[in-house]
């Protein structure tokens, strides 16, 4: 292996800079040439490629987003895509490549080492962590902290207005944001969309809870399962409590990464050089039991993600 | 004077509590007794009323919302609500009133003084800084703070991405979070109610500094001035650049108060507390040329608060 | 299981609150009456207990500290002292009791157990995560955020002046906490009890980065392994180049805790009230590769605590 | 003027960056060539200097520290240091100077412009906001905000533990920053340079709060005033309460700048830069009773600062 590729693709998650740092340094400590890719995939068929030194990542472990900036691809998803972005690693000499994204980035890299014998590695990043064979993506720490800090400033105005505050959070089919800063943020309703609601049993709480003399209560909704706008009218209407709705979309996915985040970003970005020198194709690196770990994309890619239960019963335990 | 009242009214604004504490610990200093009045003119006209020692103030400088809570009362608009409040006040030996809110809490508080002779002193609070004869208002700067770390977190993603970011901020008839997060945050374009804005303009300014390479372009838009959504979808129709809304909301009234405003709001309930002793009454409290005054409420309710052209022009040419 | 009581004893770790809290609500929802007992076990001999409801724990989970208070207890280590607490849980009712805290913190509840037939169960907190049987401790996260905050805020001033930062972190035995807190901060230099340091090799690197035009240089070290002023002084009288000791302190101890601490403190909580209610005792909850877990006190005293010696060789190729 | 020069001297201040910023695109949009200086007037005699773009302030409005660098000469001290300096001015076609720093830098600036009739305008960067002519310097907000934070995280362990805190800030010859974060950080004792203090009626109110039932108690105290280590042993001697000393240090200077110091950096940058075209020189920019002016730079060396004694009674008061 004389030369890496580097590309971020799909949503940017805090922590990538960490895991380009990790690779750069750890690659280039071994004598091996690292190429950055900008915008992804359809930078890498463009040809946007630079190298990098050790300068190249200098201050960048405490930056938000990715300084390879990311980029959706229509174009590598036909053949003709993929051959163009095949012969952009053959001119550049690019033996291995190190994609850092979520599940479909996982699938174009796949591709690629199938078709065109590229040797592939991929690194999770997406504050959603809807991906199952991990226990942890990079940017999900930060992610949660962000909507801890949230609903702590929500609690101070929506407790001197005695109002219920619902969140929406991101997690189209995952809700593990919402449930680990629901727990986190002490917040007293959870709604996922891997978990059954009933309304009813919300709107119950909500007055049992306000004639207790509790001053708020917050709300934590992912958005795959629910608006927060129409939750909180239906809440209003149906309970008499004033509700809020407060939507913090894409700061979610901002703001300097969590240490969490930089210590796992720089062990699976040093672990990947690692895996790629070793000869390997086709592996995604990740934590599972405290361990750093690598398995076969394909196998990785067909592990169904599914919710912590008794994390979610914990939940609603602790709001009574 | 032996025995004042502290009420907070309208929205909620951080700082609040620093004002309270000031005023409770100052009076309780020069021996006059401290009622604290829950939930605003509403707690008022119900009796919600209690005595305040010096560790009913004890930490809570630190903390955003109001301890004291805020309501609205419409009955408080009717002259039966307000002889209501007035028999309260009276039978609770409460002889000056101190009113922390903004605009609307005042006129209440002048009503009160003009139909039943009790003594009033405001202090303004609203994150919105729409209060004219004063330079800021508490919550002010603790909300511009919120969101030029909002604007921080959206530059990471944002930059990433190569999006345009539109942030709409508290302020319906006032642009001034708008305007000084914009500039504090490096906004390239800020949106106000109080000047005309060329849509046009900004979408060639979008392109044109796409063209010279930055990453970048990030609009404020104060909430009387447009909704994010929409101009967002217009710019991504017109320039064909992505865009994205952010709609920070009520986290703008939340957080723990700045370090400016915790000193502001430290003074204004000093001073509160000296001019009611003076046997002042319908005077609010404010900062002006860097002095602290107090002012007659009526005066201060006719001033026309106006927009700082110059910063905004400022602004302006700071993005180019 | 009618009654338990809990304690918190030893330094104060952020998340202890958030523990508190889940062992509150859960074993209140499993119609277990819960004691708080302040001060640690000086207060249990005290008789400074009281009954705890679920408003006790409202609005604390983002609360740094203890709200049961701490402190160290002399009469404690005495056997006399041990039979006053053992009266006082049994006067109190209370037939179980929770102890949170660190290795020290054990010891006594260990005796307690062993002289008295009390019922016990320990709760590691500590920032210092220098207790072996669990990968993580209560307040360790918090701690090493704080610290990687703190080293930002350093690199600004420090690159501008072209220095070396020399961090004096906590830790006696344990160099986790700088150890963690320099690979996320991006330290060049990371200096703990358990492992070798050599002066010489550090002003070699000082030199040869400033040669390659870095601007600056931070080195982080644990308490344990020594004083930052002195390092400051040496570097600066052996490389010619200025540098700057800072010593957070106690600063580390303080502050909201991080989402994943009041997560496992969370967890801890409610498990440590389960296996009460198992009618286990003499155990230490902690988590074990992922996985909630308790084992017996004895054991997990025995346990020696290591350092993880590739991440310490990451530290330094990462600096290369 | 044709083109014009920046440097920063002396210590750093977080907002040094906004200045930097709009004295460039401010200068770029009057068709103002702009030199950057890098090292201060040691850089300015070395030659360091480079032409700055629109891109070279690109996303550092955000940054603490000062992209330009900063360091002290001492061969600016001597006539002919500043003789090389002033050849390398018109070498590099300056004709006006903007210097950014405290009173020494002020000085270097008027023997330059005296001497050598360069065109001199100083920008007031401190964080000890230390110059009496401006009511604020750049980076005081931020560093009190730091403070105040920095007493937040002390609160809670100082409460959990019942000890007093003592804070040692920034301040040699002025107490501003321990005044200031004092009373909004609800300290009970300030202790500064400029005004007597009793040891002992300190000691007696650490007492009487303690049996009053106050968690703690928080000193801050200005590094000119006296050591944090010193004071808290001698607490612990005369009262028997548990003290402990915490300095913060460096952190004071860095940190991302708060809105506030952005603003009036923005603000001072754009004037300097509107003053040097106008013709002026040796002259300060400041902000005095909320106005931006520009005075003799003479003049404004000779003004003494003074305390603001209404504040420290204040602060006093508040804390009974």
């Amino acid at each position: 292996m004389n030369t890496i590729g580097i590309l971020t693709s799909g949503g940017d998650a805090p922590g990538m800079n960490a895991a380009i740092r990790a690779i750069t340094r750890v690659a280039l400590a071994k004598g091996i040439k690292v190429m950055g890719i900008q915008r992804g995939y359809n930078g890498l068929i463009n040809g946007e490629i630079f190298e990098m030194g050790r300068d190249s990542v200098s201050d960048i472990i405490q930056r938000g987003g990715t300084v390879l900036k990311t980029a959706r691809s229509e174009e590598f998803r036909t053949p003709e895509g993929r051959e163009k972005a095949a012969n952009m690693l053959r001119i550049f000499g690019i033996e291995g490549l190190i994609v850092l994204g979520g599940d479909g980035s996982f699938s174009g890299a796949q591709l690629l080492s199938n078709e065109h014998g590229i040797k592939t590695i991929g690194i999770p990043c997406t504050i959603d962590n809807d991906i199952a064979y991990t226990d942890f993506t990079i940017g999900f720490d930060t992610a949660i902290n962000t909507v801890v800090e949230v609903i702590n400033k929500l609690r101070d105005t929506s407790a001197s207005h005695e109002r219920v505050s619902i969140i929406e959070v991101m997690g189209r089919r995952c809700g593990d944001i919402a449930l680990h800063a629901g727990i986190a943020g002490g917040a007293e309703c959870v709604i996922i969309p891997e978990m059954n609601f009933e309304f009813d049993s919300l709107c119950r709480s909500i007055i049992e809870t306000k004639v207790l003399g509790k001053l708020h209560y917050i709300v934590v909704v992912a958005e795959g399962a629910g608006k927060a706008q129409d939750i909180a009218e239906r809440i209003e209407k149906c309970t008499g409590v004033q509700a809020r709705a407060t939507v913090p979309g894409h700061i979610q996915r901002g703001g300097m990464p969590s240490a969490f985040d930089r210590l796992i970003a720089t062990k699976f970005g040093a672990t990947a050089v690692e895996v790629l020198v070793e000869g390997k194709s086709q592996r995604v690196i990740g934590i599972k039991d405290s361990k750093i770990i690598d398995i076969d994309m394909n196998e990785a890619l067909s592990i169904k993600k599914t919710v912590d239960k008794d994390l979610y019963h914990l939940a609603n335990n602790l709001s009574i």
